[in-house]
């Protein structure tokens, strides 16, 4: 189609009265709905834990109960003796972690991190929250590559060598946010091994996706922190996790596993500021995910029959639409909520404003960057998670003309 | 008795094999036994709140779920528009909020508190883990006297005028932690008044006990966050409470308060480290809460029934070992969860060891000061509320023994 058959096709969107969304990385109601029993499963008089604590009371540990860190060490493939069970939200832990770091340091911290104006890796396209808290706390954020294999090692290595106020480097390890990419074996090795000017220098690993294949055969993935101790340098890696995309979203489990030698430096920070998670919320987690055919593996399979029809209509979309031309590429994930999408011309924001006329809502462009500024103007997160798939479809088809659209408006003005 | 006489009871008590525990300030299985509905009140097709929100998704917002912060709101005495309902645990908001006090500073400050050594005035005797949080965070404590009308203002108005350093007061304002003093109206209003060096003094209210009355006809309790507004200074006041002795201990959710304008600079630093809290957990609360006869107030009447008649057995008990001696003195609370006892000598470490000889658990002397300290050595902290009644009352016989007995070895030593 030329500019004008684009234009027309465009404006027969807009008078269409479109209302869609794929921005928002949510579950579904269908997923919700695998997880109602989590809601009342628990009973009144089931107040004690199989190794004997009262959820009703205070004592139990600031790591939550043995049978939530038994249950949920299987998501991050740590022991239970690495984990700590959290409330709801890794993304609280993580901040409290990076809080702690600027305020005491880590375990091997010459100083506090606040000292030394931290800076921070951190991988693009990348999840917009990370950088936002990242800029709130007063990190400088030095931004690298997420390929295929992971962060751009060699800039990663280069940089922590060669500047110690590097603290470290935080991103998404499997199915990474947007692009859907998973660190390989070998990057993940020279990872835990790489020589940092920095000897406080630590992995921030947000392994929010861990089990949330689309696979049947997902294949082995590296983890970091097992790869980590192997190598000796046992304290390098966190890793953070959480159940919102597994039962409920605000209302699921955060987590969190580092090595027992790491855990003995902030178990004494974190006995600080509470005397324990709520246990009950917990207890109520691993009735709920024991009861569940198959466990938390068998409920993982029940979403990926519902998110594997979304993504591969997308994907599908996505090739009829642009296949031999050079106007796109995308990823083409494994696992994880996204899929990230690149436009050739440097248009991802105009194609979100043309989306918005036409009634789609697209993530903002740029929020995949630092600063919400995408240097090249081209990335697009597409998220088909939480419409019903016949909405997906639909707003990809339109997404997909906006896209021509930009291009055309593009090339001729240039 | 003389010396000898104590010693011999003291020996009987340790052959008798005693094992009691007043030490503790945690609710009675009792207590917790009248929230056992809250566990499974809510059913699984429960999940849309009166205002709409799905409890299972995301959305919602960072200060809770609209319900609870009507509901909560009287817990605090504070308007529904100036709560945030978060998950389980107040510490862990106080600790939020003096992170980022220190990282950033509050609504009013220059420059982050980290950069000015910052000190905080704190109440003695007071609670042991606001001591030990302060300390962790680098913050040097200032203590000041809890009096029965609250903290000394006098010495807190001489040193927030006279130290920019200083940067605020942390304290329990309602049956305090451990002596059950309440502030009185006149030293909160000059205490919300005061003139302070530093343009960030901030008073942080840890009211965990503001509805936990002894008196049928408690009486009006001075709300330190309205008398703030009141006196024109808005962002002053930040109140923490928390239902962890109103439903389950951990198990409850936690609460703040301040006021809008100062909410809207906070609201921005909560919404970089979390989407939101447990929204399930806050419904449940509202449900259970909405149903129980007469509702919170009706509640807190019922665990009154159940604390009152311990408090009253061992005020009973001090009163008859010890009125008309010169051994101690004591304070006779109208509601929280503590006694605080005060030898005449000072012996509190020795009553302490003592105790444990004869199988009777005290707090360690000295917890109640900064740093577990007390420069007296006479701050015993007496909490009656776990165990039964009878256990209490052979407690507190115990306990008298051994105050005795460390007293006659004092004035015989001496």
């Amino acid at each position: 189609m030329n500019l004008t058959e684009l234009k027309e096709k465009h404006a027969q969107y807009q008078a269409s009265g479109l209302n869609l969304n794929i921005q928002r990385g949510q579950p579904s109601d269908e997923d919700f709905d695998l997880s109602l029993p989590l809601i009342d499963i628990l009973k009144r008089d089931d107040y004690k834990t199989r190794s004997g604590i009262d959820v009703r009371n205070y004592p139990g540990g600031v790591r939550g109960i043995p049978e939530a860190c038994e249950l949920f060490s299987e998501l991050l493939g740590a022991e239970p003796g690495e984990m700590v069970v959290g409330n709801n939200s890794s993304l609280e832990m993580m901040t409290n972690v990076l809080q702690w770091a600027l305020i005491k340091g880590v375990k091997n911290s010459p100083q506090p991190w606040i000292r030394e104006t931290p800076k921070m890796i951190v991988t693009v396209p990348g999840y917009d929250r990370h950088f936002s808290l990242l800029e709130t706390l007063g990190f400088e954020m030095v931004p690298v590559e997420m390929t295929a294999d992971g962060p751009d090692i060699e800039a990663v290595e280069r940089l922590a060598k060669s500047d110690p106020q590097i603290k470290g480097i935080y991103f998404v390890p499997t199915y990474n946010n947007p692009t859907g990419d998973t660190i390989s074996e070998d990057v993940a090795k020279r990872l835990v091994t790489l020589d940092a000017a920095a000897p406080d220098f630590t992995i921030l690993a947000d392994d929010a996706y861990s089990v949330h294949h689309l696979d049947d055969n997902p294949g082995e993935i590296p983890n970091l922190l097992q790869l980590a101790k192997s190598a000796g340098n046992p304290d390098r890696v966190i890793l953070f996790g959480s159940t919102s995309k597994v039962t409920f979203s605000s209302g699921g489990i955060g987590l969190l596993a580092m090595s027992e030698s790491n855990l003995g430096y902030w178990l004494k920070l974190f006995s600080m500021q509470t005397i324990g998670p709520n246990k009950i919320e917990q207890w109520r987690h691993v009735r709920f995910l024991e009861q569940y055919p198959g466990g938390l593996k068998g409920l993982m399979r029940d979403h990926a029959a519902i998110i594997k029809p979304k993504f591969d209509a997308t994907l599908r979309i996505l090739n009829e639409e642009f296949a031999g031309t050079d106007l796109a590429t995308w990823t083409e994930p494994r696992g994880g909520y996204f899929i990230s999408f690149n436009t050739a011309r440097p248009v991802a924001s105009r194609v979100v404003e043309l989306a918005a006329e036409a009634g789609v809502s697209l993530t903002p462009a740029g929020a995949t960057y630092p600063g919400g500024v995408d240097p090249e103007n081209s990335n697009i997160r597409i998220a088909p998670t939480r419409p019903p798939l016949g909405e997906i479809e639909e707003a990809v088809r339109v997404m997909a003309n906006c896209v021509k659209l930009a291009s055309a408006e593009y090339d001729e003005a240039n």
